[in-house]
């Protein structure tokens, strides 16, 4: 049985794990789910996955596993978009971590906000929005002068950080002022074979 | 040169890396940062540490490395805190990063608006607290009915999750109504030879 993906195709961390399943010519079902329905929240997906979120993933021996870059980051163990380097693998897990603790939570809380509840840009959060700006900010100081954010290959980090970063604009960022970031997404599409959003400019 | 560690003693996500590199016998300099002080965020410690926080780690050959739950792992390569057992290594990670994502903004936030900012439990922010309590509820129905919350044997899911529950209490949250967290606590704090803080009960 192929793995499952529980994901819903809206959300930066559901594609993420589908970006590393096809880059990897991974097998699997996607199964979508309506996380503003409740269906995340289930008795029959709560005993599957406790957290309670998308992406879960059922691994093709039926054991769940939950948390995007968790979930990343065991198919691609081994593959080209780890590092063999203890060091490099580190300092991509940094940027994971960092993902999940600054990024995330601010650019996708910024989106949902506009994307999934309606709301125009000028309604989001402005502290929200206002840490989302300067998790940019710090992703544009890093990535300049840089093809990748760790090493000389795309990695994971990418991965992660594009997902939400890609569609930034449509929860009203403005990246046409990080030039280096806007270079980046579009070598990210390229290596991903992702069109392009087309709301950046 | 030893490793140098730059933290702040009141930080979970500080202690985390104390905790294992002790553990693991590793020796290493603490270099206390006031990041009240704004000492995390000098032209100096960024050029260090682009992310401006801590914990970070100057390894012995002089390379940096951030965020807490990137460090432990690098740090814990190899060793008994890692699973060898790749699913049981995702299953850690999947706690590691909903711990960066969903309990220390909120229990590890809440921890700073009353011992930094000096803030009664009363004046907390009423979503952070309610966020901070899912969490530890998670945690309860999580940790309930086993001795370690991945495998049979303490991981770095357990450090990194004890770090801020263990001081839950100091941010106003009361652990007595969730027991199974209570005695793990107890058994982390033994396996670390941590003396109990004394303000959960």
């Amino acid at each position: 049985m192929a793995m499952r993906i529980y994901g819903d195709m809206n959300s930066g961390n559901c594609l993420k794990v589908r970006y590393v399943a096809d880059r990897l010519g991974l097998a699997y079902d996607w199964v979508e789910v309506d996380t503003m329905k409740g269906q995340s929240r289930t008795d029959a997906f709560l005993a599957m996955s406790p957290m309670g979120q998308v992406p879960t993933v059922v691994l093709d021996d039926g054991r769940p596993l939950a948390q995007s870059n968790a979930i990343m980051r065991f198919l691609a163990e081994g593959s080209d978009l780890v590092p063999a380097d203890a060091y490099l693998r580190a300092k991509m897990d940094e940027l994971l971590f960092w993902e999940q603790n600054l990024h995330e939570p601010f650019v996708a809380g910024s989106i949902f906000q506009v994307v999934y509840l309606g709301k125009s840009p000028t309604e989001r959060d402005p502290e929200r929005v206002a840490r989302a700006e300067k998790a940019l900010d710090l992703m544009e100081r890093l990535i300049a002068g840089r093809t990748w954010f760790v090493g000389d290959a795309m990695t994971l980090a990418d991965i992660a950080l594009v997902a939400y970063t890609r569609r930034a604009p449509l929860g009203g960022f403005d990246l046409a002022g990080r030039p280096a970031v806007t270079e980046w997404i579009a070598r990210c599409e390229q290596a991903l074979g992702l069109a392009p959003l087309g709301v950046a400019a």
